[in-house]
């Protein structure tokens, strides 16, 4: 609930009451340098928001809808890009080149739809804003050919649970809920939605589905897809695209799958009918550590493949053990868990430490009734993106890059991947390491997340992560995985999603959004090139 | 495997060598006619092909392509329409509106390519067809604005699973494959799709994508759409709409979801990759009593909503028990089944019928070892289709129709699209009646299958099936259900279809289908009204 009255970092992750003094910076820096061998146990300070410079705003909002937008630099800036490394590097030394010329604040729904008329006559680009947590290139206020400009559309006030089915087990919610507030709504019912992207302090409902974001569960429902019932979402140029809630309705192609990753591009998603559930009462869980990572590949397939649902089966490889503290660096790790709100989950766990032996496996059951199982992981899991400003500050380079394949290719492509963003990293940093998990599992394949940390060279670092980033991807396009599993396209990705993507689906994508937004005002340059008014 | 060299019935279900005698028609005749009390037990017989006349073909196949097409009057007969009990009764009277001009027969995807260039190059609308079993006419050849005529596109020689990878559960099939064929390729790997519609024995997996079909599995992998992996199908302007093999990718909306429900509007689906799975090797199956079919609606709903994940879990009302012999009318009768190729069944199992029990329900557990579980329940499901052919000829008509709506309107809903159903049937026919069963659940919302049965005025069949439609649809609709669960929406569902469809969805698909056909050639009319050609 924390987010009313405190006011997010400009640059980083979090709030600006949790920024850590430079002595403390310090002191965490110091002990981070001593563990990874690089990076400065000096740390830079961040470029005060006073001493920023942003381009001046091209346009200025309407005087009738003057309550609704802000324009002042620090809302400017907050809203100029994303959260991945190369965004809070820039926003750590003062740099937002895309900030959006104002920021609207809709209260409801009617103000959207005002807002969205507003941009549509006037030619400004509009690009939805949720929690901003995007980490490629997804949000930054980049008006299309055309526009007389660019703003934010900052829907986080609308952040309610409007209706609970209990019977159906479904709630009606709106879309700039935070995930915590979210939460707290839903438990005043006994219900959750137990959706939980590494974001998810800092993001929002619509944000989720307009990402088709992932959530902390590794098989069953991974991503936000899987829980959605319904979307309702206003159209530049055609209403509401609004589904019903209808369960498993075969009726022509869905709706709600169209707009279920359309990233801003197609419609403002303003709320959402998502399924929900008990709080677990049965809980397992373990640590299970293997002499190599292919033999918890074997495992995890197994336990996919054998249906048994694990609520976590995450596997990391024994470097990253041992950078996380997780391990000694002689065994990969699999996180193991199992829960259910109604039955026992002793048959399945069973059968899974089973199929874990069978690879070697050995494990340790955690306390199931405590936190200590899936409580802990998950904490530990949200607190990483705030390690990462600390990072920056001591000159380590730190990025995350995600993708997905098929499990008869998975062990040659981590290797393949891994080695490519290795070398590249060498050959820009001169050092560091790139890690590997398994962050989600399916019958017929596997998404790998990849961690790499290195010695940046201090003013350089977005170049150096614009090197790795086009070996990763280039690497991933050529053993044929997916440029991402639940990180979505944004701008960084297209160069490689264009080419996944099937060229008549691009076709129809484009001439669809033209449909619905002819002014192609929104979020223009995501996804697919920005589609010229069609209009003159 | 039983389809090479054998043919169609050119009007009604199965092949032409399992049309029964009149004597055995007259047989079976009396006897349902006893037990009805409706229908007369001296059945008609269908009018020959011979005596049946098409209208004249407004177009012949080119030259370059002859090898390819047929068009003598079975050709065009069998491919006239669907096997709604409309598109039956009009067939045995001799009616066949709306006949192709000609059948194209690709022996590959390269055939297909030149068929739909020929198409669009001369202005003829094409109609891919599958098993050729819609029940709501959506494969009619009806040619849109400007076509010179209309081809249906047989894909059945497309019928082979092309490659098949053990490791991920994975396989590459060709689209025009029929169920048994498909499912007889699969054994000789040791898997199995477990793919059932009731239309399996003669439909096909592109179909089954084209129109989201519905499989025998009751909860979890319902639809098809939740076992394809990758899907290719030809576009007439955009090349190969052709998604790669990558599990849970995030990117961008899902090329695939908007392919599964395009019934042929879209592009032609060649081949698919699905998701496979070794046979079953622990199973139990039990058959429930309960004394309302609101305490049946009750234990389903527990049952999904904690997560057991049966196989077969469809509940029939009373009269349906009775009518089919399931039971004697007293009691709504819950067919329950857990299967698992890996782990035991029972900690399920047991809980599921826990369940019942404090829903009232009495228990027969089945022989799991036997066939006599979901073996034969699945026989006697698929061979259902032949006995309307009987109906037809005794005068019955007979009609099913399904939808499916949340948990907290369920049961009004069936008492009122029931009721409405039930007085049209008795206003139009003066007798019979409409039952009722769940065939798929979701934790948020249930399928619901309906049956008609009534006396019929023979000639005047189709007016009256009309009626009945008509008032099921609109109390469809009025109470909030979908107007399909997986029947698919075809020219039948169109107008309710319109109603729940979101408007500016509409439009999207409209100019996404001229972005790849701009021609409109493909299965004009069908989900939207035809797109006129783009070019003059």
């Amino acid at each position: 609930m924390g987010a009313v009255g405190r006011r997010r970092k400009h640059w980083g992750w979090g709030f600006e009451d949790e920024q850590p003094s430079h002595r403390e910076v310090a002191s965490a820096a110091q002990g981070l340098a001593a563990h990874l061998g690089f990076g400065s146990p000096e740390p830079e300070m961040a470029v005060p928001l006073e001493a920023v410079e942003l381009p001046p705003p091209r346009i200025a909002p309407p005087a009738h809808l003057a309550d609704l937008f802000a324009a002042g630099p620090y809302d400017r800036a907050v809203h100029a890009q994303g959260r991945s490394y190369a965004d809070v590097v820039r926003g750590f030394r003062g740099a937002f080149p895309n900030p959006p010329d104002a920021i609207a604040r809709p209260r409801d729904e009617s103000d959207v739809a005002r807002v969205l008329e507003w941009c549509a006559s006037e030619r400004v680009a509009c690009v939805p804003v949720g929690g901003g947590t995007s980490v490629v290139g997804g949000i930054d206020a980049i008006p299309g050919p055309g526009h007389e400009g660019a703003v934010a559309l900052d829907l986080k006030a609308l952040d309610r649970v409007l209706e609970v089915d209990t019977v159906s087990r479904a709630a009606r919610i709106q879309a700039g809920v935070l995930g915590p507030r979210l939460e707290a709504q839903l438990l005043a019912h006994g219900l959750t939605l137990r959706f939980f992207p590494q974001s998810f302090e800092l993001s929002t409902l619509g944000g989720w589905i307009a990402t088709r974001a992932g959530g902390h569960f590794a098989t069953g429902p991974t991503h936000i897809d899987d829980v959605v019932e319904a979307v309702r979402a206003l159209t530049p140029d055609g209403g509401a695209w609004a589904s019903r809630r209808l369960p498993g309705s075969g009726a022509g192609p869905s709706p709600d799958r169209m707009l279920l990753g359309s990233e801003g591009t197609l419609g403002v998603i303003t709320e959402a009918w998502v399924r929900v559930l008990p709080r677990p009462r049965h809980r397992r869980a373990a640590g299970v550590s293997f002499r190599r990572f292919a033999d918890g590949l074997g495992a995890v397939r197994d336990i996919v493949q054998a249906a048994l649902l694990p609520a976590n089966c995450r596997l990391i490889d024994a470097r990253e053990a041992a950078v996380t503290f997780a391990g000694d660096g002689s065994h990969a790790l699999l996180t193991l868990a199992f829960e259910s709100g109604d039955v026992p989950v002793d048959e399945r766990m069973d059968r899974a430490l089973r199929i874990c032996e069978e690879y070697g496996g050995e494990w340790e059951e955690k306390d199931a009734a405590s936190r200590g199982s899936m409580g802990a992981w998950r904490d530990a899991f949200l607190r990483a993106p705030y390690l990462r400003d600390t990072l920056v500050a001591m000159g380590v380079l730190s990025e995350t890059f995600e993708t997905a394949i098929t499990w008869d290719k998975l062990e040659p492509f981590v290797e393949r991947v891994g080695g490519a963003a290795q070398a590249a990293l060498e050959e820009t940093c001169g050092a560091g390491q790139v890690t590997c998990r398994l962050t989600h599992a399916y019958p017929d394949g596997a998404a790998a997340y990849f961690t790499v940390v290195g010695p940046a060279r201090r003013g350089d670092e977005v170049a150096q992560w614009a090197v790795i980033k086009r070996a990763a991807s280039d690497a991933i396009a050529a053993e044929g995985g997916t440029i991402t599993h639940h990180h979505a396209v944004g701008r960084d990705h297209r160069p490689w999603y264009d080419q996944q993507r099937p060229a008549p689906f691009a076709l129809a994508l484009r001439a669809a959004k033209a449909a619905v937004d002819p002014e192609g005002i929104l979020n223009p340059g995501v996804l697919f090139d920005p589609v010229y008014p069609s209009k003159p």
